[in-house]
């Protein structure tokens, strides 16, 4: 369980974290490679979400999955990435969560993920939450946690 | 200024946050981008930073500025990985603090890059303070921090 005060801290009055999916550089499942390589470099964006046609949420596909893909045994073979559709290489085991998740969970999540997904009831992409924004939650915690509550030691008889 | 309970529980003990040289990938500048793209893909790092044959630290690499660097007006030249050096590429401004670094400043450079690099007063490669570490830390002040401590509301007086 995360304490009232330090969620209320943690959101700073914003309604969520969630940053929605009209802000957030997404690949289809039948683009190629080569088309997903030239966006993500545009784009300086490493791992980037996966949809179907209807905006499904399909899996994740990131730059070293990518050319890892197109690896021959002596050479990295890059006249292949025209051929390899986005479905045939992503990742499909991706941290995700409901729209109605706890923000503990994506805390946790993020230990491990440098973006967490979020999908309506129908698997429809929502959004994503970042790093990012913990870490901008973290430092005013840090900073502010202290000044604005009263915070003392437990007091000695309820450690005994 | 960061309380020193905050840091303390941010920290859990360890004397420091830093993940050392010698467990880090890095890249010799004079490497080819061919040989970085190789080694980033078969250790799936996006980012990486750059050292010269002496260990000082030079800069960060990726794969979106690996890509940037052979794309040409309307494709990318892949036969040219192997004529660039890493030295022609990386990114020179990159986030870096001392040895004795103050955590806050850390934490506040984390919002905006994924690492931080840490070098010793003859710009020395010495490791890494990673994101993860930070959210490690912020899940265990999230749930620990009011069940260690007495947290209560500034008593109204103060607040007049």
């Amino acid at each position: 369980m995360i304490s009232q005060r330090m969620e209320d801290m943690l959101l700073n009055g914003l309604a969520t974290l969630v940053k929605p999916a009209d802000e957030v550089a997404v690949i289809l499942e039948s683009n190629t490679l080569s088309h997903a390589l030239l966006l993500m470099t545009s784009n300086k964006y490493s791992v980037v979400p996966v949809i179907d046609n209807k905006s499904h949420m399909k899996g994740l596909i990131s730059m070293p999955l990518i050319i890892e893909a197109i690896m021959g045994i002596e050479d990295v073979q890059f006249d292949k990435l025209g051929d390899i559709l986005v479905r045939d290489v992503m990742d499909v085991e991706y941290p995700v969560v409901r729209e109605d998740f706890e923000l503990e969970d994506v805390l946790r999540m993020l230990i491990h993920s440098s973006f967490v997904t979020v999908v309506d009831e129908n698997c429809v992409f929502v959004g994503i939450v970042t790093r990012q924004e913990i870490l901008t939650g973290t430092n005013r915690i840090v900073h502010n946690f202290e000044r604005e509550y009263d915070v003392s030691d437990k007091r000695a008889e309820t450690l005994l």
